[in-house]
């Protein structure tokens, strides 16, 4: 490639940016940044394509920094490439409120793709990023229009490579033959325990070549500038296997304290700064320095950049004389607006109709709003049959040469990877154009909690279809039953969990959950049928809670979720029949949208002056907001047919109704009962 | 080995047995048992050592069922093997308060190790058994003693192989060379979702071999015994790496839909199972038959396994002769007691002591109780320099041929598998006489949730060195700030979350944690620094919560934890100086030990007639159970340094007392305030 001393120097910037940053925070990593310069400085000059100027632009190539405790190596190059990042953000660096905070985080700075730093997680976003990739293309490329051609890149790290999740997310890559996607591992023998050689001794390239990654190894990755590039240049070639490239470096490399944990996340301290400068040339006695040489030179990649994007502009303009409702459909999924009058085809449910579990009412939406919703891509981690994720004639996304689909298919066969598929659906979100879903048993989706907790961080619509939400799925058993579950993502900021009782219920979820574009969703789906409600319709329901059944004299609110809510309504008789009790129900499906209504709004469902019990059949925690009294299973559930579990633990109209009698009697004495709507003050937003 | 008929009969037998039982249950998964019942047979009757009448006994083999949803191959083996589990039992398969539940549960049937069932959970614990096993054999055996030399055998799927927590404990166990650990793949091809070929497709030998794994390979499971005995013998023979037998069966063998994933979940019709019982050689009109001969087979076993465990006690019985302290500790820890006045190692604190972070303290405890309690075994996910979780002059548990430790150290470099980590400790603490702990931050148990939840329903004493438990991390940000954490923990049923404010509270955490056999311990343990508190004792802090505060004309509770009492203290100032306002002040570091007080006990802390204020810098769901407003976080968090996160959510002095007064208004008008510790009815048990 001809690398030039300017090259080189700006390798060098790249790493003493990274020691000012992080020795002025007094805080972060230079260690990965100063070792991973090079490949970074040629990837970013030599073999990417991107517009600074336009971060969003859907055919850039993607770049996933999974070690994202180095994100002063990334933060450096998006000042570098002009993206828009200050030398000031880069001194702001780990402060509050700043762009430059202590990982990457995707829906504050320009230029960051996914939020990393969570180890793992970075490399299955690209995973998902490059299926998100190979999805479009085939779906929007026609001959002679090669519109979508980007490779996803990612950095990763020992720790990256020890978390599980990776392993799935890499097992799943190699299957799909991801050829767009380019891994660089930092075999930087370091990690915080100190030497790898402690831990982590497995065979890394073997390991990848057993999914059927190509594996290439670069053995200096701190000065083979052409090493590094022709490496990079290879991997690009290989076509029907994802590439990992392993490239030894020395961590913290210029440090006096290179090649050892004293870098990996620890700030250097002044004198090593000093020496560090003066040995690449620069002036000891500046700080943030960029020299104009360096400056030069990714001013002309930004330039590039910014034509490569005006090159694929005209391709997509003439691509739209030919190919008009293709055109149309990408640019309408580019800019991430739903087809007008899409929820039409919701379905709307009768209080006659039939009792259906609320996992099969979630495949009729899916089976209804898939030819509306070309953008909904989805799959189950091996619970197909389960889930029922799987509409009627779907095609599955494979590699054409397995026979089994194509990559312009719909439906993803994730195998048995919770976590390794939450993280998929965080990258393919960040693609751009699709809303993807994913299917397992409530229970399981506690083994992706790293990955929700992701999507709800960086505003990703990433939607869970959670069934067997309860013990209510039988037999299984207690390993099987949620009991914390709905109580865990209820606590998580800016995620929605829903538990719909019926089948409008159910459609609103899905309505919610599709035009929410910030927001991840979690549905609770029952194995267990479920009758219509009486008062259930979409419009009530996706105000996330409202009145089921009404009675102005009532003595008692129950309050609850999807399958308690019909054996709320079944108590109703039973208290007024047995114990002449007038009661209320109310349906709460969401949490989290319920509290986004007004005071007013929520005051008319769960009004002052009555008492409340709340009916769910796990844990209580969480409903003391809502409610006075709570009944729920604050232990493990048990194993046997659901009707007799639920009887075990007393979840019937009577066992309801003993509990109503007890709330009653309790609060009969006290004058004004207040809503717990009611509050002190308003909590932090 | 001479197999004859009466083998082939059992396995036949355990096919039917499976068939049946699911049949009954209507519900169930026949195919595994069906297909692994000839390895089951071999291993059991002529490979393992165990002793049905004691099956605690501590040099027996060990197995475990990964893929557990297979279950009634287990409930089939120890029936016949003179576990106690009679005809009756398998009959009540999978109903209510039987004991033979959906999936294997530990704590409920004798001879079920550990609890499976969520896939990917028990390979990791056989890596923990197996780790187990090295060290207390290295603790204890002596020349000519060779007290324990026990194996530990573990059957597993694709699923289990797909999930990433299985290639983290799978990697670690070939680190650490674990000869005694033999691993069964049934590679049947066949996943709910169907053929594996959808979505697993990578070389699993390749990667076992990669991890510094032995691979085996049986090319028919189904039929050959000898090949299976003698694969078994191989792997035994081993000692330096553990062992994978990759064994080809087929699901559901004898079921006319045998190879399909018709027989992976689902019992076997009427009609199947009449050929199958036919073609075995069965009565097809009998359920549940077993043959004398096979019977006659086992009883032989059985009677082994007795005569072996009486040689071992003879042997123990010497070795107590020659070593006698290493007897009496061996005894000791069998039993599971700690040794007599260990508590008064627990560091103790003056309020004049200097302020210090609880991470650190728990350092302290760690390191004033290590050698009281030799069965203290732990280690971190590859942050112990952050988590504090090494004494000084720790040895490494590590493989001596590495020469970084040997088998009898005690502190485990886990690496970055924090799943994995939580997974062993369940299987180290299944061994008897260990009591594992394991660091990484309070952010990251999330990534474990899986097997935490298995510790608390399998009752499982592990504990979890929680650090940087909250934005009071600081500059790591948001994505390592743990929000819902806490509130997901506390929603688990047995498991104690404890978030000790100053060192006296933290030795209680410590105390609670260690003297209960039965229940797992989070700590979440802070960064920064924290005073000691006036009231705080020991004695004070193992209630769970009580007053560190006290003043009768109090207008207002302040109710907190960890980091947050002494800024709560400081509050108290500040209301009277600026508002003229009396606050009272509450620990609560452990609501579920709290939770277990009189309520006579707990309404001393939390009174009638005064309002409360709950305080905690993360979610505030679940503390209206106990507070009647809430000051907390229900939003992500912010990089920077801690104390400018604090400022920036209000977590000060002025921003508690503001909230204080809020309260003290909003509740003004309310006469004879209830504390919420009153409650209209008991939650069930």
């Amino acid at each position: 490639m001809g690398f030039t001393e300017v090259d080189q120097q700006a390798v060098n910037t790249i790493r003493i940016l990274a020691a000012d940053a992080t020795a002025k925070a007094n805080s972060g990593h230079p260690g990965a940044p100063m070792g991973m310069a090079p490949v970074a400085q040629v990837l970013w000059n030599n073999i990417m394509t991107f517009n600074p100027k336009n971060p969003k632009w859907i055919n850039r190539d993607r770049f996933v920094l999974s070690n994202g405790h180095g994100c002063m190596l990334q933060y450096a190059l998006l000042h570098l490439y002009g993206f828009g990042l200050t030398i000031d953000d880069l001194k702001a660096f780990r402060t509050v409120d700043s762009i430059t905070p202590g990982h990457p985080e995707a829906h504050d700075t320009p230029g960051i793709e996914v939020t990393t730093g969570p180890l793992g997680q970075g490399v299955c976003n690209a995973v998902g990023l490059a299926m998100g990739q190979a999805h479009v293309a085939a779906t929007f490329n026609r001959d002679g229009f090669e519109l979508i051609n980007n490779y996803t890149y990612c950095f990763l790290g020992d720790g990256c490579l020890m978390e599980g999740v990776s392993g799935e997310a890499s097992s799943l890559a190699g299957h799909l033959q991801l050829g767009n996607l380019i891994c660089v591992y930092d075999d930087n023998h370091i990690s915080i325990d100190g030497d790898t050689n402690c831990a982590f001794t497995e065979d890394v390239v073997k390991r990848y070549e057993s999914y059927g990654w190509e594996v290439i190894v670069v053995a200096d990755g701190d000065h083979n500038l052409e090493g590094i590039a022709s490496a990079l240049k290879a991997a690009q070639a290989t076509k029907d296997k994802p590439t990992l490239i392993k490239l030894r470096t020395i961590i913290g490399f210029g440090s006096t304290q290179q090649g050892t944990h004293g870098v990996h996340g620890s700030p250097l301290k002044a004198d090593d700064i000093k020496q560090l400068k003066e040995k690449f040339g620069f002036n000891p006695e500046e700080s943030f320095a960029v020299p104009q040489a360096v400056y030069d030179l990714t001013a002309k990649k930004i330039a590039e950049g910014a034509a490569a994007e005006a090159e694929w502009n005209t391709l997509f303009a003439k691509y739209g004389e030919q190919y008009k409702a293709e055109h149309a459909e990408f640019s309408r999924r580019l800019k991430g607006d739903l087809p007008e009058g899409w929820e039409k085809s919701l379905p709307v449910y009768k209080p006659t109709d039939a009792a259906v579990a609320s996992r099969k009412l979630s495949e009729t939406v899916l089976g209804k709003i898939e030819e509306v919703l070309p953008e909904l891509i989805g799959g189950s981690a091996d619970l197909t049959g389960s889930n029922l994720t799987r509409w009627k004639d779907a095609v599955d996304f494979q590699p054409p040469s397995t026979g089994l689909g194509t990559y312009a298919g719909r439906y993803i066969r994730y195998g048995v990877r919770e976590h390794g598929m939450g993280a998929i659906m965080n990258g393919l979100a960040a693609y751009g154009g699709l809303i993807p879903y994913g299917g397992t048993f409530l229970n399981f989706v506690s083994y992706a909690a790293g990955a929700v907790r992701l999507s709800a961080l960086s505003q990703v619509r990433a939607i869970w279809v959670a069934t067997h939400d309860s013990i209510g799925l039988g037999e299984d058993g207690p390993t099987h039953q949620p009991i914390e579950t709905l109580a865990h993502f209820r606590a998580l900021p800016n995620c929605m969990v829903w538990r719909p009782a019926d089948g409008n219920e159910t459609s609103a979820a899905y309505y919610v959950a599709l035009t929410s574009k910030h927001t991840p969703t979690i549905m609770a789906l029952s194995r267990q049928n479920l009758p219509q409600l009486e008062n259930s319709t979409i419009e009530n329901a996706i105000k996330g809670g409202y009145v089921v059944h009404e009675d102005k004299g009532a003595d008692v609110t129950l309050v609850s979720t999807g399958s308690e809510v019909g054996i709320c309504v079944d108590a109703v008789k039973y208290l007024a029949e047995t114990h002449n009790i007038k009661a209320r129900v109310v349906s709460l499906p969401c949490f989290e949208v319920f509290d986004a209504q007004s005071k007013e709004y929520r005051l008319s469902v769960l009004p002052d002056g009555i008492p409340s019990l709340s009916v769910e059949v796990m844990t209580t925690m969480g409903w003391e907001r809502y409610t006075h009294e709570q009944f729920g299973l604050n232990r493990f559930g048990a194993s046997g047919p659901y009707k007799d579990v639920y009887k075990k633990f007393e979840f019937t109209p009577e066992g309801i109704s003993k509990r109503a009698v007890a709330t009653i009697n309790f609060w009969k004495d006290v004058p004004n009962i207040r809503s717990p709507i009611n509050r002190a003050f308003e909590q932090l937003v």
